[in-house]
């Protein structure tokens, strides 16, 4: 499900730089130099003089047996995407709420090409078990926030979406387009998504929209909870305030929420 | 507070590239091309054709004004990082207990050569104002997390804090080496540490230390109150069973923690 360019597909340096960040995935946070090099699609002797430079930056790091893994210091320069964690700052305190009302799964997601992104999650740990990886990417067609961003997308981001074929996760994911389409409306109009086991069976999620000060949707928030627990209409008002009120603190700008300063 | 290296310090590409990345900080954020050539120490012709690239791949993105940020696919890319998200996925739900017991601050940091790096914080609506960003940084011998790592930190790294001016951030901050030696001697026998009014006067740190496998210090946990409102000798159990409960995930493996698939 992850977006990859095609290994070496560049020539250029730079192209070359970031293939070597692009190697790491989630099932391969740590990497020898050979399999660095076979994964980015450069030479061995590339890889060892790239990496070495990437090391020395902080971009990536060895560890003990001389693993290559992604560095703090990449982290530290990331952390500063205002769709990453600058977002994630403003939505933090209304997420927090959300979670001590509910103590149930809440995430918060952006739309990244025709992909959900997971800038946040916090997990109740005696909630339904959602594996969403804080970083992860997921298909748009089947998840509360998926939904939501679905919904509120470019024409032709939903045209494209809904012209490649469906992936069915469960028997309840709507893979239909026609049908999808009506869902989406609803999204619309209602105000609100509701993805009821359509990713997995015994969960359910319930999504709404982030507005940013144009108009646009920058995010989107979803609570889950096990399909059988609760009515998707009790949910929706506490998920839709909590996006309003993260879309009210992303048009304060980041400043207001946290002032720079006295860290302690 | 910043480690920069110089700009434009490397000759070759990859150097060129990551002064880029490192142009951008926390209170600049959003660059014009001019402002990135500038303070990258390229040409702006050169600036202008790795952006391009920058952005082509993600690691860049421009807003509707074209001015460029640090782009969502490489905060992607550097949520691998062990000791950035990584980390943070493996510490969350004990700082979301310590959190639920307390609805004081709570803060997850590293130590990054002479400064630390703050990972996680969880603030309370009414806690003391804590303006830590994730992704920031921050002297060692002030913090409740910093003294922490600087106690458990190798000789040599001690040696030179103690070694250069000790910036006192209130009358409180301890700034005499010999007595800050000493203090780090307490935390390494008590187990904690405490800062009392050490980077501002109003509040207090009580910070304890998250062990890896190998016995090495991976990380510190820190509880933020009001200065009057409690004694460290009680907080001091609950940050360091939580510390605990962290080495424990991280032993165990983020594999353990978050088992691939299934994200919904």
């Amino acid at each position: 499900m992850t977006r990859r360019a095609e290994p070496g597909a560049g020539t250029s340096v730079t192209s070359k730089v970031l293939a070597l960040l692009e190697a790491f995935t989630p099932d391969a946070t740590e990497l020898s130099l050979s399999e660095l090099a076979r994964r980015s699609g450069v030479s061995l002797a590339t890889a060892h003089r790239r990496a070495a430079e990437l090391v020395e930056w902080g971009a990536l790091e060895r560890d003990a047996a001389g693993r290559y893994r992604v560095g703090l210091r990449l982290w530290e320069v990331a952390s500063l995407a205002p769709r990453g964690l600058g977002l994630r700052d403003a939505a933090m305190p209304f997420l927090e709420d959300l979670y001590e009302v509910t103590h149930e799964n809440v995430q918060l997601a952006v739309r990244e090409g025709l992909e959900v992104v997971f800038v946040e999650r916090i997990a109740g740990r005696d909630a339904v078990p959602v594996w969403t990886r804080v970083g992860g990417r997921f298909a748009l067609h089947a998840t509360g926030v998926g939904l939501v961003l679905l919904a509120h997308a470019p024409a032709a981001v939903q045209e494209e979406v809904l012209g490649a074929p469906l992936r069915a996760f469960t028997p309840k994911t709507v893979s239909d387009p026609a049908h999808l389409r009506r869902m989406l409306a609803d999204v619309r109009k209602l105000g609100y998504s509701v993805s009821d086991g359509q990713v997995t069976v015994d969960a359910l999620s319930v999504g709404a929209p982030v507005f940013a000060a144009d108009g646009s949707v920058a995010a989107a928030v979803s609570l889950v909870v096990r399909a059988d627990s609760t009515q998707p209409s009790a949910l929706a008002p506490l998920v839709m305030a909590a996006a309003r009120g993260i879309g009210r603190a992303l048009a304060g700008g980041p400043s207001r929420v946290f002032p720079a300063g006295r860290p302690r």
